[in-house]
C-alpha cells in the first residue's frame, strides 16, 4: 500500500502523534494509525483515544468541505482495542451546505491476521466558528476547589497507575468531595469531577475535546463497584471550541440498573464555557 | 420487487401500521414502509415515529439472534421525511453473543424518483428480558398532578393543532407547570414533561418507547422560541420493557448556544421505573 502522511496540523505532542494518520494514496477513504500502548487502560486502549482517533478520520475526509469540526459523533464499541496499527475506513453518507455526515470503521488484525472492527462510528461534521455566537445556556458550570488544592493522580496507588498508563498523559486533577472511592469510602452519589489538562501542555480543540469526554475514572467507582466499564455506546456534542488553559470535567450517572448504566460528561473551557457533552452508554463491573 | 409482509407481533394499532413492514423477498435486507401523514408534525414527519420504524427494521434483522430490543440507538436526520412510500436498507456490524450492532438507512424517492436518505441509524439491539434484575438508580421520577388535572392537547389552538396532526395518536397530558408557553409565558427553564399514552390504548414495548422519547413539543417552546426544532441526531438508550399503562415523560435542556441546544428525554413507565432514555441535539428555531 501507499500512503500520505497527514501533516500535524500543530506543534507535535502525545495526543497528536496518538490520532495521526497515514492516508492511503490508493484509496482515499482509508486512513492508516497507530495505537500506541500508552493510552491504555486495563486492557484495552481508551475510548475517548480512539474516539479522537476516528474523529480524525473524518475531520479528515470533510476538510475540503470545509466541516473540520465534529459535531455530534456517535460510536458504538464493538470490542476491545490493543496496542499496534489500526485501520480506519471512511464513508460519506452526506455532504450538506452547512453540515455533513460520514460513517468510520477502526479495525485491527486478529491472531490470523484478519480484521476485526473495533469500533463503527456515525457523525456529522461542521464548522464550529460559523455558529452564532449567543450563548442562553441555563447549565451552571460545576464549583470546583483550585486544581493545586485538588487531587493529581500521581497519588494513585502503584498498582492502579500502572494499570491505567493514560493517566501519565494527563494532568488530571480531581475534586476532594468526589474522590472517597480512592479511599474506600465511595459517595453513592454516582458523581467524579475535575480539572484536566494534556499533561505535555498541548491545548485543547475539537478532537481533544473527544478525549476529554472519557478521560476521568468511571463513575461507578462511586458506586463503590471497583473495575472498569466498558462503553458500548458514546455520543459526544462538541458545542464551541475550546479556549487554551484548564478543562473542568464532569462524569456522572443516574441510572444503574440491568448491569447497564448512563455516563454523562460535560467538558468546561477557562471561560466558563460548555464545550462538549456526551452521554455513553457502559457494562457495570459485575458487583 | 417480491416482498413478505411481516406480521405485526400484537393487536393492530396506528403505532403498529405506522411501523409496519414488508421484507424484500429478493433482499431480506431491504424491507418497505409506508409514512403516514397522520405522523406528520409540521412539514416533515415526526422523528420519533422515524426512529421506531427504523428500529423495526433491525428488530426485524436481529430476531433470528434472539436479539429483539432497541439498547441503543443513534439516528442521524438528514432531510426532511415526507408522508409516502419509505425503503429501509440495513447492514449488520456485529452479531455478538448477548448484543448485535447494526445500521439502517431510511430512504424516499425524490420528485424525479431518485432515492434519498432521511435518516441513518447505528444501534446496538439485545435482549432486554436478560438483563439483571437489580436496579440502583437515583434519578427520581417526575412528580406531576393527576393526569386529569394535567393539561390535554385537545386545548391546544386549531391551527397548533392542524400543524401537528400527530397530536391526535397521542393521549398526552402536559403538566399544567410546565406549558405557561401556551399562554404567552414561556418559563426559561427549557423543561417539559406530562403523561402520555396512544390515543388507541395500544401498550408501550421497547420499540414504542423511542417514539415517545421524541413525542413532546420541543422544549424551546419553554425558553420562548416558537416553531420546531429539527433535530441533527437523537440517541436512545431502552433500559426496560416498559409496564402497560401511562408514561411519564420528560423533556429538558441546559445548554442553547450557538444556534443548537441538546434535549434531554427521560420516559418513566407506569411502575416508576425509568425506562428509556435519550439526548438529542437540535436546531434552535429562528429567534
Amino acid at each position: 500500500m501507499t500512503t500520505t502522511e497527514q501533516k500535524p496540523e500543530r506543534t507535535e505532542s502525545e495526543f497528536d502523534r496518538g490520532i495521526a494518520l497515514r492516508r492511503r494514496e490508493d484509496d482515499a477513504r482509508t486512513y492508516d494509525g497507530d495505537l500506541d500502548g500508552g493510552w491504555k487502560v486495563g486492557e484495552g486502549i481508551n475510548g475517548g483515544l480512539l474516539l479522537a482517533l476516528a474523529g480524525n478520520a473524518l475531520r479528515q475526509t470533510f476538510l475540503d468541505d470545509d466541516h473540520p469540526d465534529p459535531i455530534s459523533v456517535s460510536a458504538y464499541y464493538l470490542s476491545a482495542s490493543r496496542a499496534g496499527a489500526a485501520t480506519l475506513h471512511t464513508d460519506v453518507v452526506r455532504r450538506g451546505r452547512t453540515m455533513s455526515t460520514g460513517t468510520v470503521a477502526l479495525c485491527q488484525p486478529d491472531d490470523a491476521g484478519q480484521p476485526v472492527e473495533r469500533v463503527r462510528a456515525l457523525a456529522t461534521y461542521g464548522d464550529l466558528t460559523s455558529l452564532p455566537e449567543q450563548v442562553h445556556t441555563t447549565a451552571a458550570a460545576p464549583v470546583l476547589p483550585d486544581p493545586e488544592r485538588c487531587i493529581g493522580t500521581d497519588l494513585a496507588p502503584p498498582d492502579f497507575r500502572a494499570n491505567a498508563p493514560l493517566l501519565d498523559r494527563f494532568d488530571l486533577r480531581l475534586d476532594p468531595d468526589t474522590v472517597g472511592w480512592a479511599l474506600g469510602k465511595p459517595s453513592g452519589r454516582g458523581r467524579i469531577q475535575g480539572w484536566l489538562r494534556l499533561a505535555d501542555g498541548r491545548e485543547p480543540d475539537p478532537l481533544s475535546l473527544l478525549l476529554a469526554l472519557d478521560a476521568l475514572p468511571p463513575v461507578t467507582f462511586d458506586l463503590g463497584l471497583p473495575g472498569w466499564a466498558p462503553t458500548l455506546e458514546l455520543t459526544a456534542h462538541v458545542r464551541a471550541v475550546p479556549a487554551p488553559g484548564w478543562l473542568k470535567v464532569v462524569h456522572a450517572t443516574r441510572n444503574y440498573a440491568g448491569g447497564l448504566l448512563e455516563e454523562d460528561a460535560e467538558v468546561w473551557d477557562s471561560t466558563g464555557r460548555l464545550v462538549a457533552q456526551s452521554r455513553q452508554l457502559a457494562r457495570a463491573p459485575r458487583p
